[in-house]
């Protein structure tokens, strides 16, 4: 495992340099700042020591093994640096050097040629194009990395695939006084990768928390079990990044791999990594994660010594989805004679500006005994006619009993509340400058809590399928080099899954045609079927509701003329109006599986967008939480007194495709739209397949 | 004006006290430590002194005309003081005390009370409940207030309802190391009010920008007036406190007045004020308006030295709705030549970390130079192998020419790199902890431009309507003791006003509604029209298509027996199938005038809530905004080949329904709804108004 990249004993640099400004000194500098408990080795040629350190000719000469060997060297000379490293049995290369496959073919040759050397060797490799790594364990204080924050030690880990991002966030943890365990940045991670280090932290006990920030996933199913594994014993919080078109378009310009968008939260979300939009919001969720208990709701009791930051704090955590109920009687017997009689005793309790240490506990202690309070958000800020350290302490008292979080938007000058500050950091109180900002860090725990405690529900195990049958389908396109099923495929595959369709027939001639629709009755859909007529309604070849044979064997005819130039089939189906128009669809994403998406179609998908994602296999639940997550559910539920639709049906249906692609993965592209949806059924009335 | 008050002279506090933590020793304490130019005057009975200054017995005693008297006394006996204020000549008095009108009856009647007495002598009484006032001009280095933060000079000034916010937003300007110019927290502000602050800071040149929290209007007029008047000249950022149902619920609760929501960002719209959200976002903002200049559009130069910041950054930007667009080939020209081989050359320019002062200058030079570049962001990390020092500089002199406004993301410890830091801050470059604060920084000040230069259109003047006529039908309305207008008095209105409607009939009895049918002709709808029958539709009040005088007859017929009960007319209408429902209604705001809705009815307003709102009166571009700015606006405009709606149409009645509530300001309520809107006009087929 990754033990002796984040443990190490010893560390060398091959480029250690004397020049004060250059990274193979600022490696050097920054162990000997932060104390690194083992052995440091500068490499060079020439110099006989590098900052006051004896230094070695190469790596051979060192003589000792080396858990960490530092690369600070032109592209060029890395392969054969990594090979002698390998000879002489060093465990990690942390290849601090750019210039690989970030910059374009040659270099990529290069990071393959030292790859392949490395692997021959069994050394593991650290970047190239990277910072490094920074475990605060007393035990090591290891700084290998040449960046310039010296966090003091905590239970935050923080991996970046973004050196600039983890800078920026490890210095936001240090600037807001808090502690941090362990850090990485690895860059182009040609070998150790995201997951292996998310899942070794999954294991490190003093470990409490885990910031994620990644632009790209290069093998997402390895992220996804990973994620998943770790996520469940800990919080990993993560950063969407390139979740705009442009932002994702500037992703993965640098590595090529699956970036940002929908997908990244999709994995996310089904793996249980809390994921945020803004890095700040995200620090400051973090600092709670580490000091404070997860909250089993979201209903807040909330505390202030000055009304304003209660409103904005009320509107910030309503707009998060939290409560902030009415207390009970009991709790408001027990503040009219605790609380001064310009207080106001609910929800918010207002302790007002004069309040002191006996106010704000006994408020606290009421939110604390309240059955209908899930955690607790205070307003404080530092009267200079108040005893502030005294209110300080009751905080730290009672969020010692670890019950329920606190969270406090401690509003002061810290330069002058010197000793009220480190009571509340000492305590474990995460404080904040602004009432939205601590809002915002307890709409994550509470949104954490969900996530952990929500019914994953059951993927169902359906009976009804042949799953050969449709097997054989693709398998003969497959090998008839065939993207697109033909209209008889499709329908037949959905016959073997049980989707229910709208009665169908295809006909190759007139005659069958008439005989098709007196099968199957009127009035009936006839569609123009060639692989060619992928938009057939725009190109006239759908006629709907033909309520009779003489309207049916006219439109056959008028549409065997329009299509003369082209083979064509006719497809017949039950015309079956009245419904409401669904859409449910399914999409191959490269490694991950299939994303299956789900909406109101027409006008609603195409003017609102108003559609939900979700990745396969979806269980019930997800199936549930699909359709009742689009806008236009009060539609489907049923409004102004119309009957709804028919949603175990349409959850089927979403399962039955989940299901379909699932079992078979060399489906690319699968479009339910139309899906009629009615009172008691729903029947698949249009559809495409890709493999 | 408020002169007096801003730059006072001399300071007497009223309930001045020789114990260190109370109000009236805090006050005292701050005007000595911030060097308080004038004279301090410590009122209290029983001590020869107070904080080492002599202390007088009464306000009479004092030798010298006082501009500023601060109470600090219980507030049974603040209106006596303030008649002893009153008789000496006290300009200006700020109540400290609590527990007047925010604490009920009996301190509403002292609040009445004291007033009433200031007035009569002429003083200007500044909150009570309230913090009070601070100018850092050196002239004056007034600190009267009881808070704890001690601001350098600078060009931003604050005014906050609540001292809580205000010490919040104080605070954080100060720790962002930024000036302030004067703040000023008046509480409940039962004479001096925040629009006449604002107004005041409106002609103090100093004042760059205004950070206003305010929670609610208690004059809307007289602030909308101020606002537009002062937006004009600078910057107004303003918090929109109370956005959601609970935090104005929490709003209200302190001062009854108009509060939060949709109101206030109208009237912020209208009046051109910047709307926050979030404080800290507001803040931030400040400093970039306090510092750059306003960029001419919304282009932004992106330049980097680290790419993860780069990529957060532009999902920022582009969700606040700016561009990222391409350099010039002139421009990659100049690139090619100036950048290190690593570096990208187009935009976001990522100069790469080991860039010195002459890369990152060249980068700036380009985005200066380039005509497509309206705005200029920069990620700096600093790494500790570059000097920053030089970089930071060149930063500092580009941006001394304040042509184009520059912000930065300074990923940095700035306790390491504090040269650095001080020339960022003296050269006046706003800078930011994170890649997403910076980018909403520009986003402000983007938005700010389009605010400014947005074409606020032109509001018609109609011939084509008989106001005497509607005034008419309301007095008489009014005289009769009635607040809903019946069908023929609304149809008539709108008729006064040349607002189409579908054709109507308004008949007293069967024969008579058999004439109106052949006078209209079929197809018709029949509606009982009765003031006891508000939900005619629910109750079957109304019948469409009717295609035939048989038809016609028959649901007269039945209609005439379900509705036997009460007495009713029968309103016949053309009946007008095929059209699209919009919805068009007006409400009073108590003080702000009329509140203009608009939105695509049935289901779109009722599960979407897809409407918009805007303040009368309503110019042309407001009109066309509020059609374009609703989510279904492709519908109207037309959609998969199916022609649009007729736009100007629909313009023509939200400007005359703007018109006719302006002209009628007894309207409380008026819905047309629906109005039926087709490829070539419109027609309103429901409406009523309540006055």
């Amino acid at each position: 495992m990754l033990q002796s990249l984040f443990e190490p004993r010893s560390v060398a640099i091959i480029g250690a340099s004397t020049k004060e400004l250059s990274i193979g000194n600022v490696i050097i500098k920054n162990l000997q700042k932060f104390n690194f408990t083992g052995n440091i080795y500068p490499i060079n040629p020439k110099a006989p020591d590098v900052r006051g350190i004896k230094a070695y000719k190469t790596i051979s000469d060192v003589p000792e093994d080396i858990d960490v060997v530092h690369l600070v060297i032109p592209p060029d000379r890395v392969p054969d640096a990594i090979e002698e490293c390998g000879r002489v049995g060093v465990k990690n290369v942390i290849i601090n050097t750019a210039g690989f496959k970030e910059m374009g073919e040659h270099g990529a040759a290069l990071q393959n040629d030292f790859v392949a050397r490395g692997k021959k060797y069994g050394v593991r490799m650290f970047g190239p194009n990277c910072q490094g790594i920074i475990n605060t364990d007393p035990e090591f204080n290891a700084y290998c990395d040449f960046t310039f924050t010296y966090p003091k030690p905590g239970n935050i880990s923080i991996v970046a695939q973004s050196g600039g991002v983890g800078a920026v966030i490890m210095q936001n943890i240090f600037d807001l006084d808090v502690g941090m365990r362990m850090y990485a940045s690895n860059g182009n991670a040609c070998d150790i990768s995201i997951p292996e280090i998310i899942k070794y932290w999954g294991d490190d006990d003093e470990t409490k928390v885990i910031i994620l920030y990644i632009e790209s996933l290069d093998d997402p199913g390895y992220f996804m079990d990973v994620a998943r594994e770790v996520a469940a014993k800990k919080p990993i919080l993560a950063m969407n990044a390139g979740r705009t078109l442009e932002g994702a378009k500037a992703a993965t310009s640098h590595t090529g791999g699956l970036a940002g968008g929908i997908v990244t939260d999709l994995i996310f979300k089904k793996t249980g990594i809390l994921s945020f939009k803004d890095t700040q919001e995200m620090c400051q969720a973090a600092i709670a994660f580490a000091a404070q208990p997860i909250p089993r709701g979201k209903r807040v009791g909330m505390i202030t010594n000055t009304g304003g930051p209660a409103i904005i704090a009320t509107d910030e955590l309503v707009d998060g989805g939290l409560e902030i109920p009415e207390l009970s009687a009991k709790a408001e017997e027990v503040l009219k004679k605790t609380m001064f009689a310009s207080a106001s005793i609910n929800n918010p309790i207002d302790v007002v500006a004069t309040a002191g240490a006996p106010e704000f506990r006994s408020a606290l202690d009421v939110m604390m005994n309240e059955e209908q309070i899930d955690s607790i958000y205070i307003n404080f800020v530092t009267p200079p006619f108040v005893d502030c350290e005294s209110v300080a302490k009751e905080f730290a008292e009672v969020s010692s009993k670890r019950i329920k979080p606190i969270v406090c938007n401690y509003m002061t000058d810290k330069a002058q509340w010197v000793e009220t500050t480190k009571i509340l950091s000492d305590g474990g109180i995460p404080f904040y400058d602004f009432p939205g900002t601590a809002a915002k860090a307890l709409v994550a725990l509470t949104k954490y809590y969900e996530l952990k405690s929500r019914d994953k529900g059951t993927i169902p195990d359906f009976k009804d399928i042949n799953a050969d049958a449709v097997s054989a389908i693709i398998s003969k396109a497959k090998a008839e080099g065939r993207e697109i099923l033909s209209s008889f495929e499709v329908y037949a595959i959905l016959d073997y899954y049980n989707i229910p369709t709208s009665e169908w027939f295809i006909a190759e001639n007139k005659a069958d045609a008439m005989l098709g629709a007196e099968k199957i009755g009127y009035p009936l859909v006839l569609k123009a079927d060639a692989p060619e007529l992928v938009h057939k309604s725009d190109a006239g070849g759908v006629v709907l509701n033909l309520a009779s044979a003489i309207a049916f064997s006219s439109a056959v005819a008028q549409m065997s003329q329009k299509f003369s130039d082209i083979k064509h089939n006719y497809f017949i189906q039950k015309f079956m109006p009245g419904g409401k128009e669904l859409i449910i669809g399914a999409k191959s994403e490269k490694g991950v599986g299939h994303m299956i998406m789900f909406g109101m179609g027409g006008i609603y998908v195409e003017v609102l967008k108003d559609v939900c994602f979700e990745l396969a296999p979806i269980s019930d639940t997800e199936a549930l939480e699909m359709i009742t997550s689009i806008k236009m559910y009060p539609i489907i539920k049923g409004v102004r007194g119309e009957k709804g639709l028919n949603i175990q049906s349409i959850m089927d249906v979403i399962l039955k495709i989940s299901k379909l692609v699932q079992n078979h993965p060399e489906i690319l592209e699968l479009d339910l739209n139309p899906v009629m949806a009615f009172e008691n059924s729903v029947a698949v009335v249009d559809a495409r397949i890709k493999i």
